[in-house]
């Protein structure tokens, strides 16, 4: 069967919510992308809203990434593969599928070393200017169509992309079973790190975080203890590993006196252009300070760490909207008690 | 023959150079010390000064470390055995030696991992309350006394423990044949960091310093190329890691931007209690930054590096001393020209 | 409290099992040892029998250790302090202790390096012509008498040794969640393996035995699949590691085939001295064989596992017997059905 | 400028060295390939001769790989760019290059974990039924034609592929500055692995051969000292590493015993199906065994080493021949003072 065969199920035209520039969505009809050889096309099925997807949204820009054209927001996508490149076997046709929503160059240092994640002319969806999933297809090449079982749910698969992230930090802290955690901020990527870190094993996860309806979320999802850091010290911790999810600079500055000698601190939050850092501790304690861009190889241990109920992503969805609503999603964070937005095709 | 029969020879009192106060040397007499079962008693020939010296000696504490009573200062030794406890052999007496002047407890977690380095129980020689090396003899673990071999002389065997330094950097900065490495700094442990880096086979080590005469020093001892950081920048070097020997905060600002993806910075240099880090870069490139105290396991490659001639320490003496003039060896920095003063007893 | 004090409470003679010659046990009285400064004495209250203690039972040696004086056997042990040396705390006293029973010299290249297991100078419990504890009183360097949890019982407590093997052997294996393992060899270790394999986060441990039963009970202590090596190859599975707990030859050499390139061999079984391995496979995948040699730092790692029941150690003890009936304990193994035998004191 | 343009200056036809089948070589016209868009055409100047060539050639197999069609023999290949594919750029033409002779998928497991060697789907140079380099032209993607130095001369240039073995088994025995190393065999990829220790930083290679006119050669290209295997034992050496570069089993079993605790093993030389090892060795001293194959990112090092002339590689040259005469430089072997022949194009 080939591509054209294939595409005859498959309309020529498709819905996209754009951003067509700062706090300004539309919904278009745009043509439905053609999968190169070694692509599949995807249907899409449901897309969690990310942080960045809400700052592009509501700034216009993340850092030297501005929204200068229209764009197509979205990189935490699963779907249903329905059409296959001429390099790929037709057996993939119909697959249940998460996206790594990424697109390397697969020859450059970097790539050669393994370390895709840091390819120089990285193409990452929703990321200017490049278009992410906020709309009805996608293509990507097939090794980052990820299979995922039955037993995950559209949802659930979607949110392997922020549990990507959580796993990511988890083997940059170096967790192992036993370890001791600290993580700051428990918000969506501090909850999901925390699970990820349960995962790996950790005896004790520690979370800050000065609101108390986020600690007490936090312990519903894994944390072993929870402190206010505005009344409370870490700085007697001695943690294995320190992982920032709050991006908030008194939160890294204090997590860094938390953590044993020769410890990891895993800078995940993103925040100011600068933080002052305490460097006579890092030295004197020779920690390893380091931060993380995406991941690499995460679907597999995500897909099964989902399947056998070893983190919970289902229940961090608090809101679902249709594409129409796309930008209700995006606001959706505005309501305290909101965790994850989920878009749903 | 037992330490009382060997110590029939050695003088019961002896000279030492002790730090009264902030800025106060004084020569004193004190007992001979006597080993312990499991050390060594050396009379000290070589003592070279170290940054940390003067700094004790001009300020009178270092962070927390606060000269509060008498102090010998001295941590860069050399000498040979004469005295050995019960549980040393006899056949070390005589042996000339280089001492690495720690005395870990060898039996907490970092001792147990292999980082006695971070032993929080560590006693190293001239730090508060511990007495260095400026006297005629001291005691160390027989493990810690180095054999080093007759080509290498006093002088430089003393001058192992700031190579010592220089090769920890190389280790944690991963430096491996063809590696490209920035040092900011030529002052002393820029100038042993770098020719450390070329005899670990760096390729490219890209010193930079404010000073041109320092510039000139670094080039004499192995830098391939020099920058002036005020004048020219570092950005967009990519290099394989940085190491930082100047403690300045510009310095480790722009050394960082330097660092290709995945690279390593190390931070060597001391300075302020606060640096402002760019945080997203580190994030966006997963830098590995860390920081050294002291080291481990390097006198082996230091003396062997010495004795090879792959790295020249005599060169870096500029300054020689006897012990009633320590406190001139203290000020030697004073002078533009000078890079490392060293006390012969 | 001085040492005398506390041993006023403690008898001057006690029971020792001692295995005097091959395949001769007798029950001897005594003295009860004297804990040095940093040690501290033990009531033994637990000792599982292992397989090199039936071995040295059997044969008077295991390689070029020779059972050439009466030996004590018994190195998996619990119980409770009942004095300390004058360099440990009172506090400890009274203490629910689990034995790692290993005494490195902690200052030779190897201890210093952080591998203090393959020490030169170790000395270990119950191999020749160290004393191990089928007796009723040891001591310990303080350091390794790891405290328990009141929640573990003295028997798991003391069996935490064996897991630690099963832990050393993941680590070796690099397994980490979503990890795909092979374990040859279904018996007490092979177990035990697997048990710390899956809480390591293995999603897949296929084991392998001839033996129906064996089978039976790895896949009831975690296996996800069993195969029988006789009549299945597992040349085909491409699992990131292989770890051989069986010693036997076809299982080794089978077992090599079953990893992927670059995945990891752990030789655990003790088996004839030389293999015949493929070294080509070795060669075109890169294979990382190794094997491993006691543990270090494991014990706390053990003791989490254990207390959070993410490994079952109750449900290996197959038979417990008394100090008198330590013979029919180092029997047990005869019958079909044993796993695990423990001497109770 | 197209590469139909480019191609306006390079013949159609060029002369290959076929071998047709066991011990038969023969001249052939061949067409002159055509670059894909991301190669460039190589014009070969030099072709050293590897070992597996001659076997090719003598056996007409090398294990599974099977020379069961006409087959172009040669992978050691250095040349100039004369062509480049559209999405290369022309500023590449003239080039000097050095091939790394693979063509990875660069999407499987293997490829973007940066294991690029072990790509189940690699097409590698002069291994059935890929060609390799007794031609006038080869193409190879642009990432993997590298730029060499005007002070590389073109011979030397082709052996950065033996040397980039060299380097990876330098690599992968863990060599640091200091280290002591054990090299099993003085042919030539012994003599290239000496080199790249010392040029790592080995502070001891001592190598063994029972032929003295290699451990001669051995001693000039950098080996500390030799030995004689048949007479002498290797057991007490104590080395950090083991690189075995003989194949013979005799060498391979006693070579394991030379290695401290925790050392390495690294099996390069090719030689029997299965080796009986001495696997307790290997499990009470932790050793990590393991084979190379190929390599990854060793060029820009290679290139290095040669360029500062801290390997010579000019010297291994004791034959160069022309490609009609290429069947003689695969019998150069032969005569016993042989190291390396050259086809020259």
């Amino acid at each position: 069967m080939s591509v054209d065969q294939q595409l005859s199920d498959i309309p020529a035209a498709m819905r996209a919510c754009v951003l067509i520039g700062r706090g300004e969505i539309r919904i278009e009809e745009r043509p439905v992308p053609t999968p190169e050889p070694d692509e599949v096309l995807i249907k899409v099925v449901a897309v969690g809203v990310c942080g960045s997807d809400v700052h592009y949204y509501r700034e216009g820009r993340i850092g030297e990434f501005v929204v200068d054209r229209p764009l197509v927001l979205g990189h935490e996508v699963s779907g249903h593969i329905v059409a296959v490149g001429s390099a790929v076997p037709d057996s993939r046709l119909g697959e249940r599928v998460a996206i790594e929503p990424q697109r390397p160059c697969r020859v450059c240092a970097q790539c050669s070393a393994g370390r895709y994640n840091l390819c120089p002319d990285m193409k990452f969806y929703a990321t200017p200017p490049i278009d992410g999933a906020f709309c009805d297809y996608v293509t990507i090449q097939s090794a980052f169509a990820h299979r995922v079982p039955d037993s995950v749910s559209y949802e659930v698969a979607a949110l392997l992309e922020p549990l990507s992230v959580g796993i990511w930090a988890s083997r940059k802290a170096k967790i192992v079973p036993g370890s001791r955690i600290l993580v700051a901020g428990a918000g969506p990527i501090g909850v999901i790190a925390t699970q990820a870190a349960r995962a790996f094993g950790a005896a004790e996860v520690i979370v800050t975080d000065p609101v108390p309806e986020r600690r007490e979320m936090a312990r519903r999802f894994g944390a072993t203890h929870t402190m206010d850091p505005i009344t409370e010290s870490v700085a007697e911790l001695g943690v294995d590993a320190f992982i920032d999810c709050s991006g908030a600079a008194p939160a890294v500055k204090s997590g860094i006196t938390a953590v044993r000698g020769a410890g990891t601190v895993v800078l995940v939050g993103m925040g100011a252009d600068e933080v002052a850092l305490p460097i006579p501790v890092i030295q004197s304690r020779e920690l390893n300070v380091t931060g993380i861009f995406r991941y690499t190889d995460t679907w597999p241990t995500a897909a099964h760490l989902a399947a056998t109920e070893q983190v919970d992503l289902a229940s961090l969805v608090t809101g679902r909207f249709d594409l129409e609503h796309a930008e209700d999603a995006l606001n959706a964070d505005l309501k305290p008690d909101s965790l994850k937005a989920v878009v749903q095709l």
